[in-house]
């Protein structure tokens, strides 16, 4: 079922494995001062101590963005004042970080814009979508997909008496798609385990019966290779403050197909989507291109953090971030193969690397007060409801030597025990 | 029709034209040197050279946002990375500042949430509005409302094909209110002329035929004193870029009235806003209190700024204020009747200042090229279509003597003809 558009191209990116290395610690040294891609840990600003697994809740701050951010506040806002809407080009700032975005998702740079959070840009495209297919009154959606994409769906279901929610497991993704579904929602890499659905395949079935896909690649879009177009993808929404390392809570892009701008119709109507925002005429008349998706006035400190960060991947091809995450993933479970036997411990994601996006998940029933040991060790994963420790690997900021670090600690936790239960047995909110 | 509730206390805040002063200028800088909101002024970042009308568009920066946003990226993103989200109180953000704007509305700590921008706010407060009131079908809105409101409306009024927007003059908006009436939207400090609605009476009157009174703040929040709740008011909205401070594109905030909280609901449910947003539980549960009103992940960056420059207003009594932008424009109404006599220069703003916001608005038909003649000058203002030019009146940070400047250049531009219709004949898009 899985496609090999993203088949990554661990030869051709030369992570590996087969050196003649004496040991496994030599090897990973080995791999690490070989790795094309470590010069990009000088561009993040990393706190020392620490091994940091969760750049798929946030990604750490770049250089760039520290720089940017202080430009945008001391030059732009303080000095520019006003002047700054043209001036510092804050206007057209929302299509300008959706061109950084395009080439990461394989689109053309007017089918992307930045806008509001994922939530508010999801709801807007799924409405959009639902008003592309006027005929139709169901959303087909994954019961294990992100769960706030179930309720942003919710909230649209409830606002269109005739649509109705088709809730279905991942195994009977293919048989719900009918000629009553007016769009497939799916999060392209499950935010849980890790599972990647086939973008072809999915968006193919969707169209066969007419229905609009939309892909929420929050988890993917830059750890797995993306070719939208070439999947003829309708419509997607993604996250700025994860891989793209745009800081807490950065603005969310949104792809539209350009077959689809011309008959576009979004609900959140406002000024910033307005033909002419600056006539403030009282009738709305949206933008033509992909503008017409925007509300409201951009958050441009925030804006300015992701445009910044978004720098890097000029340079970066996201295939060969692919090829490191692979080869990082599997190094780790076969360190965890290797060196920890507690059979309570198991991997919840796919086996396959092709089947997995940019994190691993593992299973354990003291899942989280084992992560929050390894916190307190330095080494900084998440924990997922009810015993999912997930770990990132983002390739442009982590070594493989992190990798052997957190298996050493997680090896130490499990082995001795000695994650103290009355310590962490009060949740705290985030971890 | 105009009630006391923000009367100007002109007396009590001891802005006193009838000094002794053998001159106007005399006077300007007696006014300035015993001005009480003065010291205000140096916890401003102002630019050199600038005299800056326009904190109506854009607020300038605050030394407490410069520094705390500093802090934000470098400590918290950077070096506290996913952990901030506790330990530096992010999750909590939305609320925290909210309770540093209730103050400035006259309401509860737990009445007021910060959330995404202005237009997806009250898009989603526009929609709760309508569910509470869900045997009637009317949107009575203003027709000189500011336009993105009404745009939004627009698109409220698509969504629910039972709904009907009601678009009135301002003269008609005591008849336009009957029993079908749903919700009036009002904002309540006209974004052109600076007149102001009287809070009491349009919320009394929507409340008499049983509708939800929704205002937008805009325009008013930091610049009047308000009293939502002594006007029982329902819901409300408003800026935080404006007299507020909070840098470009601030989060905007929102106003529910308590009694109204438990039965709120609000279309865009995400994760923020759910009972458990960390259970990442399949159903949608909305949080009982005013978080119930969030949708993604908020912007953490720009609510930092916001957050950082709200902190002055715990030490400033908004009346203060108040009285300081009487003062102001009525000395700059003054010295423009004693100075400048181009017949075609008019004030578009109400005569009584007791009828304004804290802007003042003249019209003249060479109002674009002589707004744009000013900032050559340094004395920032801005135009709005088709011949508004605007001053706004920011006390924390502006002196008497900026109005006599701005008087003083616009007499000259106006008296000489000078400005150059060939250099300004191509409008750029923000003035």
């Amino acid at each position: 079922m899985h496609g090999n558009h993203f088949r990554p191209q661990v030869i051709d990116m030369s992570y590996d494995f087969s050196l003649n290395a004496s040991s496994d610690r030599e090897q990973i040294a080995e791999l690490d001062s070989s790795d094309p891609l470590a010069k990009w840990r000088n561009h993040f600003k990393l706190p020392g101590g620490i091994t940091y697994f969760d750049g798929m809740s946030l990604g750490p701050l770049t250089i760039a963005a520290s720089e940017k951010i202080s430009e945008a506040v001391e030059d732009q806002w303080g000095r520019g004042l006003i002047r700054s809407w043209n001036s510092a080009g804050w206007i057209n700032a929302p299509e300008r970080v959706g061109t950084l975005i395009a080439p990461l998702l394989g689109v053309m740079d007017e089918e992307v814009v930045v806008g509001d959070s994922t939530s508010v840009n999801l709801f807007r495209l799924l409405i959009a979508a639902i008003r592309l297919r006027p005929d139709r009154n169901v959303i087909v959606i994954e019961s294990n997909n992100f769960p706030t994409d179930i309720y942003v769906a919710r909230g649209v279901e409830k606002l269109h008496p005739h649509v109705e929610l088709r809730v279905v497991e991942h195994a009977d993704l293919d048989a719900a798609m009918d000629h009553d579904v007016a769009v497939c929602l799916l999060t392209h890499v499950d935010y849980k385990t890790s599972r990647v659905h086939d973008m072809a395949a999915r968006t193919a079935r969707a169209h066969e019966v007419g229905a609009m896909m939309l892909w929420d690649l929050s988890h993917s879009t830059g750890a797995v290779p993306l070719n939208l177009n070439e999947c003829q993808v309708d419509l997607a929404v993604g996250c700025g403050y994860k891989y793209l390392n745009g800081g807490p809570g950065a603005p969310s892009f949104m792809f539209v197909a350009q077959r689809h701008l011309a008959t576009l119709d979004q609900p959140i109507t406002a000024w910033m989507g307005h033909a002419e925002p600056f006539e403030f005429s009282m009738d709305y008349e949206p933008a033509s291109g992909i503008r017409q998706l925007l509300s409201g006035t951009p958050m441009i400190l925030s804006l300015a953090a992701l445009e910044a960060s978004l720098g890097i991947w000029n340079n970066v091809d996201v295939r060969a971030v692919r090829a490191k995450t692979v080869a990082m993933s599997e190094l780790m479970i076969r360190l965890i193969e290797q060196e920890i036997h507690d059979p309570e411990l198991r991997l919840a994601s796919p086996r396959d690397p092709q089947q997995r996006g940019g994190h691993l998940a593992f299973q354990h029933p003291q899942g989280y007060s084992v992560m929050q040991a390894l916190i307190d060790r330095g080494v900084i994963g998440d924990f997922r409801n009810p015993d999912i420790m997930r770990f990132g690997f983002a390739p442009l900021y982590m070594k493989f030597a992190d990798v052997a670090k957190a298996v050493s600690e997680l090896a130490d936790i499990l082995e001795r025990r000695i994650w103290d239960q009355a310590k962490y047995q009060e949740r705290s909110a985030v971890t």
